[in-house]
């Protein structure tokens, strides 16, 4: 941490401040620059609140060096984590696709997807129960039923089940029902249900808020991790931008920037991305180029009667072509679909 | 809702797309441009999924002429509504100032700026005791013991508490002990909650989410109405733009489009937006001046020594001094102190 | 300027770096953290180039502590600057109301309006003749007729006039015809203009870049007045966010952040931000009460028929009406109408 | 073009405004919602300022049912545009590789380079002789000199030549010495300056603005081709977001938006994108394996003494690691390197 003082602090005020900062636990290296003094903290500072720092009356800024997550951070953690989901590796040499419909609507439907991805070659069944809807008026999901259906869908085709919670109430429930448990876009800061879900058993992937930068987004992956669960898979969904032409914008750069900060795998949900199905195919296959671990795609039987997300459904058909075209690309990346 | 076709849609494809939007309820107008087919959706098309219509192969995009919200909108109510707090109003002529430190910390601390900020004008009481954090490692909140000194603080001063509420499980205690329930801008899309606090007797203080925009903001406000709670007070607190000097951007504009859009009351958060003392007065006058009802603002007996956000917080006798500023700037446009 | 190195930098190679940054004529100041070397660049940073040093194979990252601008930055020119337009002043305690039609359409046209702002208290006359248009199909201004209407109506009323220039090649008939030179909010990084601008005897109002920092809006100042013109009028228009009601969204937080970086006086055009005629006067009070030294705004005779901005320019009676309303306000903030 | 008529407009006004609109040479179709009526402009809607319709008083809002550019509409124009440089195309199977410094340094330097990125399958050469710098006092370019030395390289290496162009009076000497102009991201709304280029027989190579929409980007070529040359390529280099990790966010789903809206090739610019040289390597599998058809790519012989955009530059080897990665992503989507 590197404190910049303001230009007329005097060196008495200045060496009053350095011991202040040492009751902190830390050391202080003093430097005199031509506009002031600008003091070096040295030692652990993930301890230190650079809020209180940037109170003291003589202190112009206040920077970090250090990244202030410790457990999702790869310079403590210099190897990749791989999860293990019912013996299926996300974050190995082979890639993980997760695919199923927006939400489950009924059992023919849930269990007809189910075995359509998994002939095609994906390794797990999403698919949402409990559905975050911007309209209160909307379809909210199957709920309960949802998940019932879910596990029907499993024991036919052997498939672990990936699909959000919404509320700490649930964790139980989930944590019986589910293999992955996901945390939405809007709830990324629910601080109460990482805290929650960081309690559980189960993997839970996390995918980043719409406004939410890189180094928050494994703030809360740190959050569920400091509760006790390491086993996190962070997703890319796109985030807000100013452009309207896409309902989103897909932060490819965040694949090789969570590559170098982070240990944790991370997959890309180009769906919910663009908003638009024929930009799932040119999205996945540029996320696999950029080293994705894995996609989650939303598949439906029928796209044109889906309850949700209909728009930016792959119907089975689109999906194995997706399947077809995805392979000689993540080949050609070293690595096995 | 206005349907645009394809352009190579045939008169049948179309008469055959208009019967089968007939059967969701609506009636349809027919008109044909020199690119194709554009259908006129005509009725209530609130209970009309856009993505459903979308989904049609024939569609090329699907434009809402209505806005998706009911009870919230101005044009169904064109009253504005007031709320009232044990007495005092929000919404009505005279300005709401809403103040308090960021956390509740100590007996001492919360009676001395309670006091403080009452004997300035301050009508109500702020001050967190559940705190939302970026890091799991900072300072969190007293909780539940937050709770019970913001009580003492309100028997002191009479003044009514408004505290946040992260989770639907605090649901029962907030309705017995607080004035004012504060859903914080991370929880802004957390619909669980939003569910669950729709169905309390206290007014909610709803805070817009970094990223979202009008339309949703009051799309949350519909859900937090549609269980039941009519009682929705907006608060603007700036939102996440590429500028890197604020740590927020206040949208000032959000003031005059509430007031046209509903007929919710809306204050200014000036606090958070900024994030930058210096910032507080001049964004507070401009709020008033703009049309805002009210503001909340953070204020420390001794910000050096803040648990949280005192880089942001005013000493009482500046939030005396933005007291004695605002008053004249109150009354120019029409509204008392 | 800190320069953090990578953590497993020996101290060998610390050295040999720091002695190539003496090089580059600065002193040096080394300390030890926990994760490595830190190394303080004391002296005149201006001189250096940030990517250079990011470039050296040890070095993590960069952190500059001064800003980058001198010219118009506020801690080498404590005291407001004041420009003076044929004896009126922007930046002084007197505000500047700039007002007019977008463009320039007939001689009627704009000595009407001239005439009528002038009744209501406007200091200064704005018109497009050169108009920046999204469409090259759409009015592209009277250009060089245009410029002779404002003369006309100069001469009958005796304001100065404001217009944009958006091409150097318009310099020399600028120089002669005009009295402020406005740098449109597209052209605030086209840097050949803005040298060429910095070669002119007269201000120049530079507007902000949609999507531009307020660092880098003071850093296109800085070409204008390291090209020799000192004269520069900062002009806040509303960023791009992702907010789509507004058409921009005004970032009042950068009036106080102009005045505390920069000693160089800043005016809002409330109308460009917003795109829509109702907000003008609540944005424009908001600009004064937040401390701006004026506004320019759109105000055309007959709106319904103005060749561009119509939606947002104001009737000579709604302008009159907001002349009433921001009195009380410049008053309550010290300043005078 | 779908114009929502007010609620209380009344059938007489109605009638009035719909004859109103006829006079600007459309028909209109009248349909009579629940909360009114909305009328649907048929006809040549390219002509109409939608601003203009906006201003009747009983129009709540007009949206638009039909792009406003026609040149560069694939609806208008369904086959894919391939330009030809110099025998070499852009926009046809084989995909172009644009690479080169940020600047043009020395004769030695640039020849270096240009030798090496041919050697490694380099199509064109880039090379900046008039540089965009933020700062005045940053390195600007060798200028005319510059343009002389690529000239030596084109001859040396038979390698045509990309490079900025930044204001209108330099286009004479650029349509003498150079193969492909570029306009730069800055000067995306450059107006004056896209009309010159437009008048140009060279290629445009047009940057995407760091805060342009899809569509207005279209009109800037748009601008281009109105002009009378349609030999635009456009690159998209990355936009303007919340997010500070990486200098910009690479909008990979502009590649297929652009494939979808428009008839132009499209390149990526991976370096300034991204700001680190690290991500150059993923973002270029990324841009590829999307449908990108090409890449304009730094490469410096000597980034840590590039004397502008080190970081981001590759060293020749890189270079050629990156066309080694390439080609099987490249044969994988059916293109050739």
């Amino acid at each position: 941490m590197v404190v910049v003082l303001k230009p007329q602090t005097s060196r008495e005020q200045m060496l009053v401040l350095a011991e202040n900062l040492k009751k902190l636990g830390v050391n202080v290296a003093i430097t005199e620059g031509v506009t002031g003094y600008v003091l070096g903290i040295l030692g652990d500072t993930s301890k230190i609140d650079q809020e209180r720092v940037e109170l003291f009356p003589e202190v112009e800024k206040v920077m970090r060096v250090q990244e202030p997550y410790k457990k999702a951070n790869r310079k403590f953690h210099p190897n990749d984590t791989i999860v293990d989901i019912c013996g299926r590796q996300i974050g190995g040499n082979k890639l993980a696709i997760i695919a199923g419909p927006c939400s489950v609507e009924t059992p023919e439907q849930i269990t007809s997807v189910a075995n359509s991805v998994k002939n095609s070659g994906a390794g797990l069944l999403r698919g949402g129960a409990f559905k975050p809807r911007t309209s209160p008026y909307a379809f909210q999901g199957l709920e309960d039923e949802g998940l019932e259906l879910l596990k029907v869908a499993r024991a036919n085709t052997g498939l672990p089940i990936v699909t959000e919670i919404m509320s700490p109430k649930y964790v139980e429930i989930f944590e019986e029902a589910v293999d992955v448990v996901q945390v939405g876009a809007r709830n990324m800061q629910n601080f109460d249900l990482l805290k929650e879900v960081g309690k559980m058993s189960k993997p839970i992937l996390l995918k980043r808020g719409l406004a939410n930068t890189i180094e928050e987004w494994l703030m809360s992956a740190e959050y569920i991790m400091a509760s006790g669960n390491e086993n996190v898979i962070l997703c890319e969904r796109g985030i807000r931008t100013y452009e309207t032409y896409t309902r989103n914008t897909l932060d490819i750069s965040a694949i090789p920037a969570i590559k170098k900060l982070s240990h944790l795998p991370i997959i890309v949900d180009p769906s919910h991305a663009a908003g638009r199905r024929e930009m799932v195919l040119p999205l996945s296959l540029a996320a696999i180029a950029a080293g994705a671990d894995g996609l989650i795609v939303e598949v439906h039987n029928d796209p044109a009667n889906a309850k949700c997300d209909g728009p930016q459904s792959l119907t089975p058909e689109q999906f194995q072509d997706l399947m077809n075209r995805i392979k000689p690309i993540a080949e050609s990346v070293g690595r096995e679909l």
